[in-house]
């Protein structure tokens, strides 16, 4: 994680120790930087105090191999997360889909991640 | 990898070491395990010498926690097998889905994982 700022974030996965056969990245570790990203726009969005995360569902569509380190930011605007947050409070739970392009060092797309996450009102 | 042998496999993911701070299983293994089906069925089902094996694209839903180690079957049809090996030898590659249950120690399901995987004939 190398920033994160309200309603904001940005993640990046080295290749240095996530490479396969090829010596491009590993497609776990593809996976593991879209899918974080959902509990990144939680704790930049979200009172947790309040909701907790959940991940439903991940489709990750592999673009090109990468060869350096990936990369990622994740954003709702505040209307968007302040409709899911009151969403949550309302009904108990509140579903959020995102769609995220992991890119190379060069800007390049190499994967393309659609989360579909929840969050859920704590119990007191 | 538990088992393999000609055009089926089972692989097993240990609940212990791939824990998230709930104590079941982090979303990142349960995609590792269904990801890798497909190289296990490439390396059952095709012959390696002349065909390479690429992921495309991975769905997988989150259906409830696993609280145990995680198991998956694979398999393809001697008739799947072949009709997948001939398109790549004809056209230089081919793809083929695979949609699999991981499933508990007790047989529930906890996340059904949906592929695409390529092989593709290897160049001289």
């Amino acid at each position: 994680v190398t920033d994160a700022r309200r309603f904001r974030a940005e993640a990046k996965m080295p290749l240095a120790g996530n490479t396969n056969h090829l010596g491009t990245m590993y497609a776990g570790s593809l996976f593991s930087l879209g899918e974080v990203c959902g509990g990144l726009i939680y704790l930049v969005s979200f009172d947790y105090d309040q909701l907790a995360p959940l991940v439903k569902e991940v489709r990750i569509r592999f673009v090109k191999p990468a060869r350096t380190d990936v990369h990622v930011a994740v954003g709702l605007t505040p209307e968007q997360a302040a409709d899911i947050e009151q969403r949550a409070l309302d009904q108990g739970k509140a579903d959020f889909e995102m769609t995220l392009d992991l890119t190379d060092d060069h800007g390049d797309t190499v994967a393309v991640v659609s989360g579909l996450w929840q969050v859920r009102r704590k119990e007191a």
